[in-house]
């Protein structure tokens, strides 16, 4: 990958001043359409070999175009805010905007490299980081994104003659010091890794170019034409660069599906419900207050129809915390900055630090069921979203936050009761809108989306958990309980291995509330017990 | 303060039954009413006595209102990212925005009363903090906040017993630990400072709430009914509450201002340009790199008409940096999120880390300079900005930011000729724009604004530098060399004394460029040295 960066490119003073004034406007003019299409993110990785030039680039790409609307992000150490978060969050937070460029000095390379070089790492492990980091990279790409990677490249008797050359000018020879002789000793090992990760990332979506870095010249006016051709080629493109997608499929000839085969008769009697509540709420507080929760954290995924009865499940996972531990994040159209962002990033952002609890009231999800279905983003968009989420929730649950994903199923019948129910109660009153009305002529729709997304999204480290939730009773209890086994098995190190429905005695003991008609489904609209509406006043 | 907090105040249970179904649907209207009008924060502080139920009283409201669209703050030890910046920044990334409830755990009381319990700082210091306090304070209820501050108030005989109640009861007793009992021993300590610092900021429009803590049911019927009034009257009341303001005054009676006393035709030939450039630029590239910079900031704020060279200025003092030390912020239209929350709040969020630059490009001071022109904003609004904006620097100064702020004057024939320049460029032609032909109308209007801002605002923390800028070579020494001096002096430990106008010295060997003809300013228009075109395509 480095022989073409080690013929000793070299351009000539006067070409180069000849060259400069035309390259500077144009990538001034193109700066500008960049931040009036406001569409392109640019993403440009600045990376190689100590002293080939890397910061004085950055420096030369400041002069030339407009710094205003450029932002570098220097990668050192992370914050202890960034630390308690998983490794790709400091990144996420850095993404420049739609319309401007974000140079990174340091980037998602550097501590795959650093590790590997240490030894840190197997080299299984570096690959693993490679495919992470390759399928972050189309993620950028296929949100829009323009992503260049530069690679600075010097010999290794071209490193020592430069740091002899900074040394010895007065005016950088502060630039050099014992650290960087120090590294030349990685200098092959460095090579190596490098060579081995950039081989493996050298993707059609974010190739790498290597620079050579001997000549200021070539170097400066080398990336500056590239960075140049490489906007102007995206400005001018309306075609969507995306990564093909196939098609869905369904496998429920037989009309049987997750949800259908759900039991949404299952119910508790306010007495045994009341007992479980607390007795769950108890461990669940108990488990957060565990000294190994300490270097955890958890997250919560509510999706689930209108009136499906999250918000009262997520109360009652509330009354469990103390205030001060969780967040309730409601997810609602988002907000200009966030849309200037690839869509995963509005989530990214209320990543709980360790030791702190996040509850989304609606989620990532929405991309694959209700904007797939009202059509809100394109069929490419959603088709992919299965498998960035995927990785989302695979680097979430890497660094050890434990993701527990609910969705809450009501029967129709049960929907339009609530519905009414509600428009009834002053206090809910709020809570109906159009749009909820609007939304249950797609039942059908919504059904199958939600199939399908539990079909590809429910992992082993991230398991979606169907919830009968018909009764609130059972709903709020079985979240509760499958709420604490997750934490308890994850604090123990266990992991989830798959979809977890209630286990089959829980479901008995359930059952067994109710033995005979409600078994087959038909028993949803029966009038509740008596004493329910007293304890619904109270337990809300 | 505390004596109607120590006479037993109770709720009996039937009571307290009877009263929560109506003011929970209540306090859930009053939300939903908040948020649908989408223009009050309401930022609620919890503080008081270990032990007086600040945890269960926001646990309450929890369980009361909806979680949603609450955001509960605790605040404890700051991160690394916090102690980096001023001691308000972490809470101003927390305030909430309009529409939504924060609550704050902990707050900015916090600090003040835990150093002077240590005796950290004194009697006077606490003072001084307490009339910061009042003044951010007062901002927030100026830009519609509501603000409730409660204090939970134990006896120390109260104290003791809740504790050995909380002990007692094997679901409470984890929370006691010998760390509450050590701290009862400053109980008095507490007290003291506390009803000091209360008293200082039992301001009209943020007055403290004293609640009994001792009894859950009064404590949490109390809060609850506060809360709800003042929602209720803060979204009943259609006229702003807010600071009174004096109207602003006029002393250029015999017609001289700063702006007329500034000597426009100052001009530095090509050579001596060049030479003082790198002079003061390489001197800037030492100064950042000292080490007693390290835990220092700067942030540099420009300001100046359209075409008074800021972009230019800025550029070469980026050319002295390394790109990864420095954030250029161009200041455009508030984004969405900007706008939910105080007006200085979109400057807070770019505050720099320590070792770190930010150089504003437009600044904080556009609400007393356009939105004050163009009517963008109200009279009270920016006549109060004054004081707003002085203690923000205040602030930023206190903690070791150092402030440097520039104006750059042109004449309106240098800006004309300027504009028709610009035009005929190609790559500088998005830059004129019809906004800048029309602002150019308003130049007297303007010429007024940035007298009374430089009045107001010329600080000793941070003192405004008027730069004569019809001459670019001019203008761009002297601000590299003010931020020089600046920095020194800073880093010497030396605070300016006001507003710095080159030095006498300086001033003169300016002058000595062009002795003669350009002395009284009717050199400005006068056609520029032969060399002065070339050095200006080399040198941008």
């Amino acid at each position: 990958m480095f022989e073409s960066a080690e013929i000793g490119h070299k351009i000539d003073k006067a070409t180069y001043k000849a060259a400069v004034p035309a390259l500077r406007a144009a990538l001034l003019e193109a700066q500008v359409n960049l931040q009036e299409n406001k569409k392109i993110p640019v993403v440009v990785l600045i990376s190689g070999q100590d002293g080939a030039g890397k910061g004085e680039t950055i420096n030369v790409l400041y002069e030339w175009m407009d710094p205003r609307f450029i932002s570098t992000l220097a990668f050192s150490m992370p914050s202890d805010e960034e630390r308690e978060r998983p490794p790709m969050w400091r990144y996420w937070r850095s993404l420049p905007p739609k319309g401007r460029v974000g140079i990174f000095a340091g980037s998602w390379y550097s501590d795959p490299i650093r590790q590997r070089i240490l030894e840190e790492v197997s080299l299984k492990e570096l690959d693993a980081q490679a495919d992470q980091i390759n399928r972050f990279e189309a993620m950028l790409v296929n949100e829009g994104a323009l992503v260049l990677k530069f690679w600075f490249h010097l010999t290794k008797e071209g490193q020592v003659k430069r740091l002899k050359a900074l040394e010895k000018d007065p005016r950088t020879a502060w630039r050099v010091t014992q650290w960087n002789w120090d590294r030349l000793k990685t200098y092959d090992k460095l090579q190596d890794v490098a060579g081995h990760l950039l081989r493996l990332t050298n993707t059609p979506w974010a190739p790498w170019v290597v620079v050579e870095g001997t000549d200021d010249r070539y170097r400066s006016l080398t990336v500056g034409q590239i960075l140049l051709q490489a906007l102007q080629k995206k400005l001018a493109s309306t075609d969507k660069q995306e990564s093909p997608v196939a098609p869905m499929v369904r496998v429920d000839t037989d009309g049987r599906t997750v949800l259908s085969e759900l039991d949404l008769s299952l119910r508790l009697a306010d007495k045994t419900y009341e007992d479980e509540l607390s007795r769950w709420q108890g461990r669940l507080a108990e488990l957060l207050r565990d000294p190994r929760f300490k270097g955890r954290s958890l997250l919560c995924a509510f999706e689930g129809a209108d009136a499906a009865g999250k918000g009262g499940a997520i109360r009652r996972i509330g009354a469990a915390l103390d205030a001060r531990q969780y967040q309730v994040i409601p997810v609602a159209a988002p907000t200009e900055e966030e849309r200037a962002q690839p869509y995963l990033w509005r989530f990214w952002r209320h990543i709980p630090r360790q030791g702190q609890v996040t509850i989304f009231d609606r989620t990532w999800y929405g991309r694959v069921l209700v904007e797939r279905v009202e059509g809100f983003c394109a069929e490419n968009d959603w088709l992919r979203a299965y498998t960035e989420i995927n990785d989302f929730e695979h680097e979430l649950a890497g660094s050890g936050v434990i993701v527990v994903k609910f969705w809450l199923q009501i029967s129709q019948q049960e929907q339009l009761k609530r519905f009414k129910a509600r428009e009834q109660i002053a206090f809910k009153r709020f809570k109906i809108t159009q749009e909820d009305w609007r939304n249950r002529e797609k039942w059908d729709a919504y059904q199958q989306a939600i199939c399908d997304m539990v079909e590809r999204t429910s992992t082993g480290n991230a398991p979606w958990t169907l919830v009968e939730a018909n009764d609130k009773n059972y709903a709020r209890v079985k979240i509760l309980r499958t709420l604490c086994e997750r934490v308890e098995a994850e604090l123990a190190g266990r992991t989830p291995k798959g979809l977890q429905p209630l286990s089959k005695k829980a479901r008995k003991v359930a059952k067994s509330e109710f033995p005979t008609a409600e078994d087959n489904g038909k028993g949803t609209e029966k009038s509740k017990p008596a004493g329910k509406s007293k304890a619904k006043g109270k337990g809300q």
